[in-house]
């Protein structure tokens, strides 16, 4: 046996467990280790060929499903079963009732293949008992893979929630479920029951399989039988109505009133005005029945509004005292996209508002079209802590029929891609003139009206998401988190959980009385580890650890998400010193994605400085000649060189698109364009300062 | 010539006015004849049939197509143009530069036609002045009838802004209009503008064609070219906006989330039950393509959500520790009647929101349908002043897979009809049957959840207009109005506007920081009057007059909207007896629907009782025996004799159906029933009290 003294453990004696309840009853680590996830270790043979054989270390509550299993290993010769117990012993050194990990040590000769539940290895701490024994030792799950390590064992780390499906024929898992009795029902739906997973890829090994794990494991996002369209649980549908209560007022404040236009629109009036609809006619999505009648015509449903509304402008406007006409609308919008759909990011179905507005003059729609995108920025920073950077968009980028188009884009670590966090249109003179929208000015003259459209969608969500979450799971920044700090009481057997539970509750109204959205997790089913895990992986900002000895010295144990800090509290300071942490997190929080996105801000002034930025996972400015072609082969280019390197680099990550774009071109460049610069690309003479990079 | 000493008139000398521009601003009447619309008067002949003479009373603004009057009076053998001279003084005593409505009391042949301006019987005082003349006389509308009438001339009341489509060849005039040149749309756009005209229909006489106008010239409804689908203006959205904030707070303070699924179910999920997609079927929306590409199989939009939310309950629920789960949603949806749509009331697609809700116990579920049903209650009365009956639904008339549904039922006066203002439903455990919805309850025992749904629409708004809006428009109830009091300054040209525009700006100053929606009408286009009636049609609360002897006194006119009634208030309490006046007008509101309500819902025993009374306009309580086929075979026999008593009066007033059915079985019934009481149409045993009427 190896020396283990170096191992960050904890070993608790404890009363005989005969079941896993008694052992969650008996067992409670304490301090760190109080997050212990508890392990079962399972010994399993092929039932014919006894020489294929396992050790399945797995979360206490894990359903392992042997039929599943044996399907999954394809052991089709004999099914899996309990291996025999003279084998075990003389191989893993370890008695029936006492299988563990650390038996895997004695099999030096690798006989034995060792399966990890991805339970196991997404929890903090894990707590090995062999049933029936009065003894368990909790290690940190950095400490079980140096073990494993050092047993010379190549683990496989499996999703014990998935064998289900994977073992089903093919298909069968996609279709909708026959209805079950209860009783046959209940282990497929305990496995279907994601809530106590944790994230098993890393953001920056994975970002794609991370990303979908943290926002349906926080329980963000529900999958849906439609493809491209998801569920929005109140988790995330919170941030939303987040986002409306910072922005509306602020619209409002503008000048702007809130209407509702229909979702429907013909086919004739989508299509009048070809240059716009032509980016948009391969998504548009058609009704063509009602019940069993098919419609006269086909109707279309909005992937925009610009030729529902301004049909109706052009009737309302006449004089320039109709001016300006603000409106804006919170709705859905369907893009049939045939990309790969991603939630919140690119969705056939999204909500958003569409804010579209009419003026006299051209300057008074610039002046709404920058405040917009005011809103939009304040909106990113000071409610979603990210940093976006403000400018326009290219002649290739901008909105099809605009003027210009202004943006706010983002920076997502780890994928290195940038991504357009909201837009705002001068729209000049060339809507209303192909929609009538004119009216009489000052002096009798007919003018066609300046138009301004702007929309911020639930894309931000995700966006957010990617700037901010870790492997651990979600990081919320404490403005959009329905719950802002959540309460573990720690209460052992012996303890006067009474005692504990009244000052709990205390700590609950007290903050909830100082306006923070507070949650008291009392729930006697689980204990601190499990809860620890479960409100880390759903972001919430601040934990609140209250354990007898914590009483005692009247503290509070907080724990910080973002960051992991812990500190002592005085109990009496909570109510004040609570509402300032959470602050303290969002700028902190938003002082760190801007610190990593500046890291990855790179500059280049040649085509070679450029690529290798780029393939370094950063955004780049460069000086550019400010050329639509000049765009358009960089584009190319810069796609043919990234798939050589991939392929070289058999790199299996997966890429969206492997070609850069101009992002923006940014209102405040990081250094100003030098006289006689030239653009990095084709070596004409420098326009602009651009911002670059490979973009959702 | 008669004796009209006893009109109410006023009659101001000014200087010559050449123009209706200088006319407007050298004529201003006085105190109540401050609201004078202005009219022009025009004597016109027919140019070959010189015989067809006019006399045109028309708004001074209004826009005269002396074309598109030709034709509609059919004088195709020559057009219309100015009468001659020598004739119109030898006929109506009046000499050119002269004419006016007095001189048809002289056509004692009645000779001329007399052809009125639907503007101007909508307005409330009119002036008429001969142009280039030196004085007005203002008469109200109810005298202008009354000269007409002594003048034996049958008037026809004319829409001149309807005249162009009426004129334009069948069905033109519902085309999308071809893009003009701006000079080419004027005229067209002029006449489209409905913002000025008044009501012509009175809510007594056409309910149907008083609610169409009421709805649109108050601008909350803009007809969309999609049938049955309407445009929510701001004036609308903003009473939208108020029953969210409303209701929402509301909900989640009973514990209910918000969320977003999507709006597209499948054929397979929306078919799994059988009886509830029966109802639905019919009006289901099918997508069907995308760009130009067949979807593989169609989708359907949601006409509600169960069969879009509950698969999800099922997989979310495991045990009575993920109970209740209640979530909400704020969308649209889509349901595709064939009936003749109403804006609000009956359209194709519409706003609500959707509750939907699962509980341990079939008691938890009752409470959270009562507190519903209650906050629906309370919107009613709080926020839309209308009162409502509470009850339940009866066998035939529940949601189709409910164990019972609760409702609030609403009077409309003016057509009698009862209309349903929102259902919340006790789904018992069907619909978890069916979508396997259950959970481990604390014995271990698997349970079906209990299951709420329930919704509140825009419909409301609809039922709102029609309980309080009067012949002159729009009355809303102040806590939804976007403006609750309009200040109108009453400048004159020899007074010191600046003085009154500044007092008027004070008051608009104190108002606004007492927390009053307020608006300052300073437009110098308009006179007083013009903005009396603006204001009037959209149904604003209060109307301040503030004039030069207002100031003198320190004091301000108050008018209200709901009653007329009209007050001199001190200028200095206006910040504190306003928002209690606005507090006033809301209760009034709601007691005058309430006494109106009451006085037509009737209590019948009898068949010819109740049919009675019904054909006065009423709802009207019954003894009832509570079996469905009771209830069948009582709309049938109430349909089929409508139908008899309608063709014998030769009824002209549009009836949607002739049929009653219950409304619901109230709570609190007007009086207990009595023991031994017989069933008003079968004769059986009554069972309960229940109330009936003619439905929207």
């Amino acid at each position: 046996m190896q020396d283990f003294t170096s191992l960050i453990q904890q070993t608790v004696k404890h009363a005989v467990a005969n079941t896993v309840k008694e052992m969650l009853e008996n067992c409670k680590f304490e301090g760190d280790h109080a997050n212990t996830t508890f392990a079962k270790n399972l010994f399993l043979a092929n039932k014919k060929k006894k020489e294929q054989m396992y050790l399945v270390i797995a979360v206490h509550d894990t359903e392992i499903d042997m039929k599943a299993l044996t399907t999954h290993f394809k052991a089709g010769s004999g099914n899996l079963r309990a291996g025999d117990e003279a084998v075990m012993e003389q191989i893993l050194g370890v008695k029936k009732g006492a299988v563990n990990l650390f038996g895997i040590l004695n099999d030096t000769d690798n006989k034995v293949k060792l399966v990890l539940d991805s339970r196991i290895v997404a929890a903090e701490r894990v707590g090995f008992h062999p049933m029936q024994n009065d003894a368990t030792t909790s290690i940190t799950v950095s400490d079980l893979h140096k073990i494993i390590e050092l047993s010379g064992h190549n683990p496989e780390i499996l999703d014990f929630s998935s064998l289900q499906s994977e073992a089903a024929p093919s298909g069968e898992a996609k279709q909708a479920p026959a209805k079950k009795a209860p009783q046959a029902k209940k282990t497929e739906e305990k496995k279907e029951n994601a809530h106590q997973l944790g994230i098993e890829y890393t953001k920056e090994q994975n970002f794609s399989k991370w990303y979908q794990q943290v926002i349906t494991r926080s329980e963000m996002i529900e999958y849906y039988e439609i493809s491209g369209c998801y569920i929005l649980r109140p988790l995330s549908y919170f941030i939303w109505e987040s986002i409306q209560n910072f922005l509306d007022p602020r619209f409002k404040k503008n000048g702007v009133s809130n209407c509702y236009f229909p979702m429907f629109v013909s086919e004739a009036a989508l299509s009048k005005e070809k240059d716009h609809i032509a980016g948009f006619a391969p998504e548009v999505a058609w009704v063509t029945k009602s019940g069993k009648t098919n419609l006269p015509e086909p109707i279309a449903i909005r992937p925009t509004s610009e030729t529902i509304m301004y049909p109706s402008y052009a009737k309302w406007i006449h004089s320039h005292r109709d001016l300006p006409l603000c409106l804006n609308q919170w709705t859905n919008v369907v893009r049939w996209e045939f990309k790969h759909p991603t939630p919140f990011i690119r969705t056939r179905e999204f909500l958003w508002q569409e804010g579209h507005t009419a003026h006299a003059t051209t300057e008074e729609a610039d002046v709404m079209v920058l405040s917009i995108l005011d809103y939009y920025a304040d909106c990113y920073k000071e409610l979603l802590a990210v940093p976006v950077i403000k400018g326009r968009k290219s002649e290739e980028e901008k909105f099809a029929g605009a003027n210009y188009t202004t943006t706010v884009e983002l920076y997502v670590p780890s994928n290195g891609r940038g991504i357009q966090g909201a837009t705002s249109h001068q729209l000049g003179q060339n809507f209303a003139k192909m929609f009538d929208v004119w009216f009489e000015d000052k002096a009798g003259q007919k003018q066609f009206a300046w138009q301004t459209s702007w929309g911020f969608s639930t894309r931000s969500i995700g966006a957010m998401i990617m700037v901010h979450s870790d492997d651990k799971g979600l990081v919320l920044p404490p403005r959009v988190a329905q719950i802002q700090v959540v309460i573990v009481p720690i209460t052992y057997k012996d303890d006067d959980s009474n005692t504990i539970l009244a000052k709990a509750e205390e700590v609950y109204n007290s903050l909830k009385a100082a306006g923070v959205r507070v949650f008291l997790d009392d729930r006697e089913n689980y204990n601190p580890g499990f809860k620890y895990n479960h409100w880390e992986l759903r972001g919430v900002p601040i934990r609140l650890e209250l354990g007898k000895k914590d009483i005692e010295k009247g503290e509070v144990r907080m724990v910080r998400r973002d960051n992991g800090d812990k500190a002592q509290m005085k109990q009496e300071d909570l109510a004040s010193e609570i509402p300032h942490m959470l602050n303290k997190i969002h700028n902190d929080m938003y002082e760190r994605a801007l610190k990593t996105r500046d890291e990855h801000m790179k500059e280049a002034s040649t085509w070679e400085q450029f690529m290798e930025a780029l393939n370094a996972k950063n955004i780049v400015q460069t000086p550019w000649c400010n050329v639509q072609e000049c765009e358009k082969k960089a584009k190319d280019k810069s796609k043919e060189e990234s798939l050589k390197i991939m392929e070289q680099a058999g790199e299996e990550e997966e890429v969206l698109t492997g070609s850069a774009k101009t992002l923006c071109l940014p209102f405040q460049p990081q250094t100003p364009l030098v006289a006689g610069e030239k653009c990095f690309h084709c070596g004409e003479e420098a326009k602009i300062k651009a911002l670059w990079g490979r973009s959702y």
